[in-house]
């Protein structure tokens, strides 16, 4: 049994509080064992300047942690005057992850800004940045189109995101907490749609390899856990996820 | 009557949940009227190169906003590369201020770290950050008794902030909320101990100028404020506010 | 009898240098005691982004000091590549506390660049800034007038600025030099218009605490030496002392 | 065919230049197809402060563009005074890749700074720097044993990593140039040992998502690439490689 | 006989390798004995904002090294966020010298991008860089009168420069070598055009002073290196050198 | 005639008023017609880290403007986060022209922190910086003696500067102003010692040329303005002067 005796294809409790910050066009809390991060969706009326007169929307990500989210103080980014390589490649990740599902000419030219704050750190933030960050980016949209600015919401899958891992002591395992990761040999985050399909695959061995029947295991158990991960953002979502099933049924943006 | 309703001496609805943050020596949720601020302290065991050697503790204060605190999304500081002027003005006010209730030399060669981060905005944030960080504080030192790191409390009084205005319309108010800062002709903040001596008052005409007779009443309902402020920290330190009674009554750091 | 000779009621000698800096459009010399600051005020024919359109003008201040304006050689802020918390809050105490007394909208889009340089510090580097600039800034004014850019000084009052404190051993006193400010339990700054009314206060105990009857008696002692001061930059201004004496009579920007 | 006249499985040219640059104790200038990249080895006697003391050794590395490597001539990093999110997470990668087949412990406290210089850029730079920034390492540690610093090579296999996509066009295609990267729906970068495990997966759909066959079949082709690209290295490393191959026969830094 | 066995006015081993990198519109890899620096100019459509509308070109020129091309690794100005004092005074240098031989009212409203990254160091970078960007230069200056955007080459001499100091024991030296240049007296650049005329000396004695009989010896000696390192570009432009040698007969820009 | 009366090789009036900044161990502002530097020399008991334990001192210089000091307002530099490149160019001057006249090793592992300021610029801000930044600081060595810290002035020589230039006009003049330096083809600028050797020439064509006959005349030119200069240094350090004549008689630092 895991060191907060799960097994080893077990999910920690996953909790979303929709609606969190009052300003946000969307907002999610999302609960994921001991980690908590605040994901809101702000949406702005212009793109980038790459992208003008394109007719297409976009969207962007920033992540940050609170100085106190985690075991020791960390020193501010703002102090520092500086982003880490680390936040800056989470929050490519988290861009990147949500442009999948969401159909940009749909949009038209609007900016949305996904904005992760992690309260409170204990393994996972970035999957699970993303898992509530897809919330909130949906109830944006449901704002839009009640604000009649759009006609319906732009997005034709869900899109949720989980770790796996290789314990040395436990193998193969799901949805690391803070001290299943620092001692991992294997660190994979997986993120994919309600279809089953790969939005990102990040695989490393830190100081180790891993071998394909390895990739296949830890992919499977990926899998599991983002199906359950689904259908908590579809709970959460109610009536809107309906919508999002009847587009997934309509049409698709899989690599052919 | 006020825009949401408050007589002109009325507070907003305050609330502090303790212990909101698991990983902080001390921390607390204060809510002030739509304002909301996580508060932590965190405790390091040394002091900054200036204080070497001295035996005295240190106190020191960041504060920062999440970006959708706020009705606009404002740009993270981080991702600008520095810290405004307002957020600076508004850590040195916070460290100085509960620096003037700890008696540092009983704390030792160690550091406060005191973070306030605004999740929600409504006016009044450094204020509410104040009256937060104060309760954060205390349960950060009651840990340290709690771990025999020292004796008692180090801690001789209360303290708490509130904000005072002239409204072009309401006169005198107190507690103003954003709507009612963005027109005040007069803004002050005034932090006050338990004993009801005064630690910082900064009063400024933004275009325009205050009498003496003002200032007086702006000062009086500061004070009326504020000691509702501080029966709702007594209450949310329950026992602990028991003890700094005690140390109140034997000692003072006031000016002579 | 304090350190340099003075009774606690006293300023140090102050003195004003019109037209110091040749290029720019006012620009004054202020002395007071050993602390000497070059101000000067330029006239830039647009307003910030934000102010665009309305019709007002717009008053802005930067403050630094020479390395060696102190004790002991400081490192240079543009070596440091930014700009400290306490140099920012001076510079928006500046230019906050002109704005009070300026007509801006009848100043037109234009912003007024003020710039304190500390040249020799010995305490009181703020309260002497904001004294001297005002001059500069007049003196900017009257030039716009004669150039006929502007129909009349848009300033209706008179602005000074002076620093109180109370002293361990000598008790409440005026204009403190370095060495009183570094051993002061109380440090106020106090800004006030020619007709008595404040425009800016800012209380602070470090480490200590004030009550009433102290407050009132700070304030006092500050109305007293900010009157002196006027008196001074109504002789340095001359002819345009009394335009502005007109204006006072005419109107009034105070709080109601 | 593909636009530049190669089937679907086919590597560019590669050719590795040892000893380019004469002061890096390791050095080769990489050239796949139009993308080159100046890949040195310098091995510093010291570990950063986190490691100090522990006996083992570290590989940290650093990557950039010439600004006129691309089509459009760039802003140079060092004038913006920052680092992009791209670059960092390149860096990141590089040195994640390569501590995976050395052995720290037998290197002792020393730092191997990895520098990926690309001087023209058609794709792929980034894993050509990993194949190339690999023999530059190999050739510093053969640099060291020679010195008798160290007993052996500190390396327990082969390294090599290539870029695997879908093509809107012509499907799964091996090594993408820009313009087939630019196009491409879906990309992959894989890093491979001599042994054929995995030690860096990172698969992105860009507004695209993937199957579970199509991530089988890019696997499949990316291995086929990196098989290659290993027997290159083999040659220019000549003997060196065979005392790799010994190494790789004894033990294993895989995951069990 | 010097360290490496030149005589003291004889140049290193020259040799420039045009077209080296195929993005840039012009460029060359020149080496100078050891020292390696790669030349690119990049034509952009525009002029920086005070320059537009009056017609002319600007030439705008940027230096850095690799890391690693020194005997010690250098850290890299974009990881420390900052260009260092010695790169901007480089680059000043090589737009400065390129603008005094271009036509800049011929070119029209274009900006030329010099990049000089030199690849491996050992003494005179600077003036290696400017040899060669010249070339670079013409190149591009070639691509435009080719691709019909200008009538002919907008260059009215030949430029090149070199360095000649005072070594303690040999005296008089020509193209100083790294260690001949970290032990000389004097040290001075000179940048020279193809008539014989000076754009440009610095002449620098560090902790040294030299007389004008010495001066005139040092400038002697540059004429002669220089006239050499022209022979060479000469002989790699080929065809367009007598293109700038027909402009040269026909004008000048020099001071009356 | 010049436009401000002059004839070709008359300087415009110098004045030095010596302790002009009390704190700094050595102060003088120097006044060249319009233009007026403050100069202060500072003395910082350590050297930088890469000189430790060699026994001598260091001499290091900074330049800056105050905003106002131009005809136009700049945008100060700490508030852009970063110095210009023009700065970085003019300390480096400043410093190394400085300690060519010092002697380093008497003088101990002290630093001498340089500070030039100009208050007003009206051309020639950085000859005049080296002027007077001469005297301010052989007046902090002169403490430095007063204060038995060293036994005897560490400097072996004067040291002045000055600018020539060929004006289209005049031809060529000497000591150029704002007006005359911006028109000028080409601009020199000279530091030479007492015994009339050169310590750094800099002369610069820009979109111009000079031959070897103007480049004679523009240093006998500089030579007549600088024995000037040195005279004012003279009579402005009085007895102090003496000490350095006698040293300079002694010994001498010069290139063999």
């Amino acid at each position: 049994m895991r060191i907060d005796g799960r097994d080893n294809k077990q999910l920690r409790p996953v909790h979303m509080e929709k609606h969190f910050i009052k300003h946000a066009e969307g907002s999610v809390l999302i609960t994921v064992g001991d980690t908590k991060v605040i994901c809101t969706a702000s949406i702005d009326d212009k793109v980038p300047p790459f992208m003008r007169g394109g007719g297409k929307g976009w969207i962007t990500a920033e992540y940050a942690m609170l100085p106190r989210a985690t075991e020791q103080r960390n020193v501010r980014e703002s102090s520092k005057g500086k982003v880490s390589g680390r936040t800056m490649e989470i929050q490519r990740l988290i861009g990147r992850a949500l442009r999948s599902v969401v159909q940009l000419d749909k949009l038209g030219e609007k900016t949305v800004w996904i904005d992760c704050d992690v309260i409170q750190a204990d393994g996972g933030t970035r999957t699970a940045s993303i898992t509530g960050a897809y919330v909130a980016m949906v109830l944006a949209f449901a704002k839009l189109v009640e604000e009649k600015k759009i006609d319906e919401l732009p997005v034709h899958d869900f899109l949720a995101a989980t770790s796996v891992g290789i314990d040395p002591e436990h193998g193969i395992i799901l949805d690391l907490n803070y001290s299943e990761d620092a001692r991992a040999e294997v660190d994979m985050n997986v993120v994919m749609t309600g279809e089953g399909r790969f939005v990102e695959i990040q695989g490393t061995g830190e100081e180790a390899t891993f071998s394909r029947e390895q990739l296949n295991e830890l992919l499977d158990m990926a899998q599991f856990g983002i199906q359950q991960l689904i259908e908590i953002q579809r709970s959460t979502l109610g009536e809107l996820a309906l919508q999002i099933d009847m587009k997934r049924n309509g049409e698709s943006g899989s690599a052919s």
